[in-house]
C-alpha cells in the first residue's frame, strides 16, 4: 500500500472524501467572508480560498465499522446474502489450510478465503501460500457459497467463502512468541509482556468491546436522558491528610508534591456547591497499595453526584442506569434490586456484601443451647452479644471429606481465632459430632428442627460474640459453596446477576487500636439517617448513615451516600466525633457555608463490574494494559530507573536502601 | 429536608421508586433461583427473598433533568404554557427585590418567585424576606402570568412568576467572598480560590455544559456510528527517553519511577497491532512545562486511531466528527475543510497554523527589487533563499500611528533580529518611506501594482532568508490584525470558525544546536509520503511526512499522522536518521514485526477546541478546576509539602535548595 504513487493516493483521497461529506445542512451555501462591522469601512480583508481537495458537496453518509477504510466488509459479517458480491477484506492470517484456504481474521471474526488453483493464478497462489501466520493482508474477491457438505455450522461465516482475486501483503509477521489461538494457554507474564498479541484473542476483543459499549450506554442514560454533565476533575491534587495510599508527584518547587487522588470525592461535592446539579465522570483513580498482591495502581470508577435528591433517588437512578446499559446478551436486569440493611446482611450472611445467588443463611441456634451442658457454649452465651450461630450445608455430610472439615476448622482458627463445632447428619438421621454427647434427645430434635438440617447435611456451629461468629460463618459459607461446587454441585449460577443494595450502615466504627475513638465507616462526608441525626450529639456510635453499597454476586461494585451539606454538622463530625483537624478541610467547610444544596452520589467500580459481567477471572482481563500482579508493566518495564540528573529538576533524590542502613550519606 | 421523619422519607422513596422502574422488558417475570445442573441433585440452595422496597413493576420512565429530584421543574424552563401549574423549584436566592420577589436561580436560569403579601402568609413572608443571597431553598407554588406591563422580555422566564405557597430553607448561605453576579468582575486568583462560587456564573455553567455535550456527540459519532472502541490506557507508564516534560511518580521500589505520559501514542499504536481496529479515548494527558506561564499540567485530548486507513480517511472522519458534534447554536460546520500544504501555509501566511479568517497574505516582492539600488536589499536577494517579502495592511497608513509603526519594527528586531521597511501610501498615492529615494518611478509603479496597495494602505517589507522573513511577516500580520481591531476595524469575525488542514509537513528538521543532525518534526512514528519514501535512504531532510495539523482560527487544535507500520522502516528512522538507541523502543519494534496493520490517527486538544468554540479568553474558562497561571490549585493549595515520613515509603528525600548549595548534607 505504501508504495502507491502519490497520484493514486490523491485519487483515492478524492473518492473517499467525496463520499464522506456528512451532515452538511446546506451544501450549496458558499463560504462567506467575515462581516465587516464598525467604521471605517474598508475593502474586505477576507479572501476566498479554493479548497485543495474536492469540494463536491455530497451528503452521502457512510457509517459503520467499515467507513473510510481500505476494506469493504469485515471478515465476520459475511453471510449467505453476500454471495456474488465483490468484497475487500483486511485482516490477519489465522492459518493456512491445505494450501487451499487462508483463514483471515479481523476484530469481527473469521472468514475463509479460497486460493484459486488455476494455472493463470499461480502468482496469486504462490503469494498466498507463502504467507506466515499473523501477516496482514488485503484480499479482494467474490463471495461464494461453500460447496454442499463443506459448510461449517460452528463458524458464523461458515456458509460462505471468498474466492481471492487479488491480494496485497500489507505487512509480514516475522516473530511470534506464542500462537494466537484461543486454545493456546499462555503464562500470565507472557500475556502481559506481549499484551498486543494477547489482545488479539476473541475473548479479549469481546471484553474490551463490551466494556466500551457498556460505558457508552451509561453515558447515554446519564447525559442524554437525565441531564447529567460530564465534568473532568483534576488528578494532580493536594495530598489528603493521612492519605497513605496516594501516590505523590514531585513538582518543580522544592518539597512540594501533587498527589494522585483515590477518587474525585471532594471535587464532586464542590461541583454540587457550584450548582452543576448533576455530575458524572468515568474517572481514573489511583491507589498505592504497596505490597498488596493483585493490585491495579490505577482503576476506573463511574462517578456520579446529584443535587436535590434523596437516597431512594440515587438507588433508582443506578438501577435504571444498569438496566439500560446492561448488554442484551447478558440477559435483562431485574429492577428494583433487592435491598437489605447492614444489620440484616450481617445477621443472615455474616458479611456486608452477601452473595445472594444461594442461601445457606446463618441461623441463630442460641435457644437450642440455652440450657446446654457444654461449658464452652454456656460461657459464650453468657457474655455480651454472645450467641451460637450456625450454617447448614446441604449434603455437606455426604460430600465433604474429613480433610475438608479440617480445612474449615483451620479457617476458623487461623483467621478468626475461633473453634468450630461440626455436626454431621447421617443418612439415618442420627448425628455424628463431638457435641452429640452434650445434647439431650429433645435438644437434638430442637437442633434438627431449628436448623432444618436433613440427612446428609452438615451443620457448622460457632459460639461467641456476634461480631466474631457472624463474619466467621460468613466466610465458611463461601468456602462451603466452593467446596460443594468442586464436588459437582451447582451452587452459584455463573450466568445469574444478583444485584443487591445494602443500606443503613453504621456511620462510625470503633478504631481497632483504640475502641474509645471512632472513625468513619466509609468517609466523613456521609450524612446520618434523618432519624439518627440527634444521636450525633449524644451517642454517635449508634448513628446509622445514609450510605449504600451496591453488591453484585457477592462483590461490592459500588458505594455512595447522601452527604452532609451543612457546615455546622460537618464541623461537628470532623472536630468532635472524629477528632480531626478541621483546618485541613477548610475549603470544603467554607464551601458548605456558601450555599451547598442537599446532595448525594455514588461511585461504581467499572473494572470489577465489567469483569463480573463478562465472567472474567481477574479484572486484568477487562483492562487493555493492566499492571502485573506486582504492579509492573511487563511490556515497557515500568516503573523503571530514572537518572539522578532527571530527578534534579524535582529536587528529590533516591534513598537507596543500603545507604539508608549505613546512615545518612545524602544523595 | 434532613429533619423529616424516617417514615416520610420511606414514603417518598416508595413513591420515587415506583415511578422509576425503567426498561423492565418483562415486568411480570418472577425472580428465578439459580439453575441446578449436574449430579448430585440436591434441594435448592437458592432462597427467594422479599425485596425490602416496593417491587411494583411499573414501566414508567421518568426522564430529563428533573427526574428523581426534589424539584418538579427547573427554574429556567418555566414558560407561559406552565401558567396554572403547581411547581416545586429548588435553587439559590439570586436576590430579593422590594421584599416582594425572590429571584431564584438554578443551572437552567432564573425564575421570579412572588412573596405572598396577605396577613395569613406572614410566616412564609417573614421566612422569605430573611433569606440571605445564595441560600438554598425549595419553593412550591403556582405559576401565574405576570401582570400586564410587568413582563421582562430580557428574561426567558419573564412572562411568568411563581406565587409561593410553601418554602423550605435547605441551607443558609453565611459567607461570600464576592457576589455571584455575572457583571461582578473578580480577580483571577479570587475566582480560583473560590472556584465553586465562580462556577455558579451563567458563563461557566454554559461552558461546562457545552463541553459535556460536545464530547457526548463525539462519542456517539465515533462509538455508535463508526465502530470505534473506547479503550482506557494507563497513565502510570514508563518514562520516555529524554521525556523532560513528563512528571515522575515514585514507586515503593527504591529508585523506580512511573511516568505520567504526554499522550497515549505508544498505546494507541499497540492497540492497532492488537487488532482493536478503531480506538478512541478522551484521554487525560500530562505535561510538566516547568516555568512556562499559563500552563495546565494536565489536559485532555480526543485521541483517535484507525487501522486500514489512509490520510484522507482520517481527515474525512474528523470533519464528520466536528460537523456532527458542533453545537447547533454555534452554526453549522462546513465540510470538507480547506486544506493547504505546509509550504503553502508558510508561503502565504508565514506560519504553519494560519488564521484564514482574514487575508493580508505574504507577497514575494523580490522581482520589484531585482535591480534595486538599495544595498541591503540586493545583499539579501543574493544570498541562498534570499527574498523580499511584504504584507499590505489595508488602511494601515491611515490608521496606524508613528508609535504603532515603531512597535512593529521592534517586534521585527527583538524577536527576529530583522530590519523592517515601512512604506505608507498617502491619500494622493505617493509614498512615504525611507525606501522612496531608492525606488525609480517604474519600480514604485511596480511595487504598488505588485502589492495591490492603495491609498491609505501600509506596506511592511522584510528582506532576508525565507525561513526568517516569512515567520517575521506571519507574526506582523497577526499584530497588524490586532492593531486594526483596536482601531475599530473588524478583521476577524469572532463568530466564524475557519477550520483548516495543513498537510505535507517536512518529516525531519535540523536540530538547532547541530544543523547536521536531524530530529523529528513531530514524532518518530510518522510515515513518509509514499512518493518520498525512497528519499529516506538518500536525502532524509527532503522527506515530507504523512502528518496533518488541524487549525481553527489560527490555533492548532489537533495533529496526527499515518504511522510507520513496518519494523524495518521504523528501525531505519530511529537508528540511522535520528541516531537514537532503538532498544528503548524495542517493544514497539517487536510489535511492528508481529503483524502490524497500516494505521494512523489524530489527537484533538479538547480544552483548546472548546475554548475557541465558546469564545473563552483562556482554556481555564472551559476546565472545571484548572491550575493557576503558576500551576497551583489555589483552592486546596496543591502542590503542597509532604512530610519526610510520608516520603519514606517511596525512598526519596527532598533536596532543599539551601542545603544543595552548601554541599551534600543528605536528607
Amino acid at each position: 500500500m505504501l508504495v502507491r504513487s502519490r497520484h493514486a493516493l490523491l485519487r483515492a483521497c478524492t473518492a473517499l472524501r467525496a463520499r464522506a461529506v456528512w451532515y452538511q445542512s446546506s451544501p450549496s451555501t458558499s463560504r462567506k467572508g467575515p462581516l465587516l462591522l464598525g467604521a471605517p469601512q474598508l475593502r474586505p480583508l477576507s479572501c476566498t480560498h479554493t479548497p485543495c481537495r474536492a469540494a463536491a458537496a455530497h451528503t452521502v453518509s457512510v457509517q459503520g465499522a467499515n467507513s473510510l477504510s481500505l476494506r469493504s466488509h469485515a471478515c465476520g459479517e459475511l453471510r449467505a446474502h453476500h454471495v456474488g458480491e465483490s468484497v475487500t477484506l483486511c485482516g490477519w492470517v489465522q492459518y493456512l489450510r491445505q494450501n487451499l484456504f487462508v483463514i483471515l481474521r479481523d476484530f469481527s471474526g473469521l472468514a475463509q478465503v479460497l486460493i484459486p488453483q488455476e494455472e493463470s493464478a499461480s502468482h496469486l497462489r504462490a503469494g498466498l501460500c507463502d504467507l506466515t501466520t499473523e501477516s496482514v493482508v488485503k484480499v479482494t474477491g467474490t463471495v461464494r457459497r461453500r460447496p454442499a457438505g463443506q459448510e461449517n455450522t460452528g463458524m458464523p461465516t461458515g456458509e460462505i467463502e471468498v474466492l481471492a482475486e487479488s491480494v496485497e501483503v500489507l505487512n509480514v509477521c516475522r516473530t511470534l512468541p506464542f500462537e494466537i489461538k484461543d486454545f493456546v494457554k499462555k503464562s500470565e507474564s507472557l500475556r502481559m509482556k506481549y499484551r498486543y498479541l494477547d489482545l488479539r484473542s476473541s475473548e479479549m476483543q469481546r471484553n474490551l468491546r463490551l466494556r466500551s459499549q457498556l460505558v457508552m450506554r451509561m453515558r447515554e442514560f446519564l447525559c442524554n436522558q437525565h441531564g447529567f454533565v460530564d465534568v473532568e476533575t483534576p488528578t494532580l491534587f493536594k495530598r489528603t491528610p493521612g492519605g497513605a495510599k496516594e501516590f505523590v508527584v514531585p513538582s518543580r518547587e522544592p518539597g512540594r508534591f501533587y498527589s494522585l487522588p483515590q477518587s474525585p470525592q471532594q471535587f464532586k461535592q464542590l461541583l454540587m456547591v457550584a450548582g452543576v446539579d448533576r455530575y458524572f465522570q468515568v474517572a481514573r483513580c489511583y491507589r498505592d497499595e504497596g505490597s498488596r498482591p493483585d493490585r491495579q495502581p490505577e482503576f476506573t470508577q463511574v462517578d456520579i453526584e446529584m443535587s436535590f435528591v434523596e437516597q431512594a433517588g440515587i438507588l433508582a437512578l443506578v438501577e435504571g442506569l444498569l438496566a439500560y446499559s446492561w448488554p442484551a446478551e447478558k440477559g435483562p436486569v431485574q429492577v428494583p434490586f433487592q435491598t437489605m440493611t447492614y444489620e440484616e446482611a450481617m445477621r443472615d450472611y455474616g458479611v456486608d456484601k452477601p452473595d445472594t445467588r444461594f442461601c445457606m443463611k446463618l441461623m441463630d441456634l442460641s435457644p437450642v443451647f440455652s440450657s446446654t451442658q457444654a461449658e464452652f457454649l454456656r460461657s459464650a452465651l453468657s457474655k455480651p452479644a454472645g450467641s451460637v450461630q450456625a450454617i447448614c450445608v446441604p449434603s455437606g455430610a455426604k460430600l465433604f471429606s474429613a480433610k475438608d472439615l479440617e480445612e474449615l476448622k483451620r479457617t476458623a482458627r487461623t483467621l478468626f481465632g475461633q473453634e468450630l463445632s461440626v455436626v454431621l447428619v447421617r443418612a439415618d438421621g442420627t448425628l455424628k459430632s463431638p457435641l452429640k454427647k452434650l445434647l439431650s434427645a429433645s435438644a437434638t430434635e430442637e437442633l434438627l428442627q431449628g436448623s432444618g438440617a436433613q440427612p446428609g447435611d452438615l451443620l457448622l456451629l460457632a459460639a461467641g460474640a456476634l461480631h466474631t461468629v457472624r463474619p466467621l460463618l460468613g466466610k465458611l459459607r463461601m468456602q462451603c459453596a466452593e467446596l460443594l461446587e468442586s464436588r459437582g454441585v451447582s451452587v452459584r449460577d455463573p450466568s445469574a446477576f444478583h444485584f443487591l443494595w445494602v443500606v443503613d450502615f453504621p456511620l462510625f466504627l470503633s478504631k481497632e487500636e483504640d475502641p474509645e475513638q471512632l472513625e468513619s465507616a466509609h468517609h466523613p462526608f456521609t450524612a446520618p439517617l434523618p432519624e439518627d441525626t440527634h444521636l450525633l450529639y449524644t451517642e454517635p456510635h449508634k448513628v446509622r448513615g445514609q450510605h449504600y453499597d451496591l453488591v453484585l454476586n457477592g462483590c461490592e461494585i459500588g458505594g455512595g451516600s447522601i452527604r452532609i451539606h451543612k457546615a455546622s454538622e460537618q464541623l461537628h463530625v470532623l472536630k468532635n466525633i472524629l477528632q480531626e483537624d478541621p483546618s485541613l478541610l477548610s475549603h470544603l467547610l467554607e464551601a458548605l457555608d456558601s450555599g451547598a444544596p442537599p446532595h448525594g452520589g455514588i461511585a461504581l467500580g467499572l473494572d470489577r463490574l465489567v469483569s463480573i459481567m463478562v465472567g472474567a477471572h481477574s479484572i486484568r482481563d477487562v483492562i487493555a494494559f493492566p499492571k502485573s500482579f506486582r504492579g509492573h508493566d511487563l511490556m515497557s518495564c515500568a516503573p523503571d530507573f530514572v537518572s539522578e540528573e532527571e530527578l534534579k529538576s524535582y529536587h528529590i533524590s533516591v534513598n537507596w536502601p543500603a545507604e539508608q542502613e549505613g546512615g545518612e550519606e545524602g544523595k
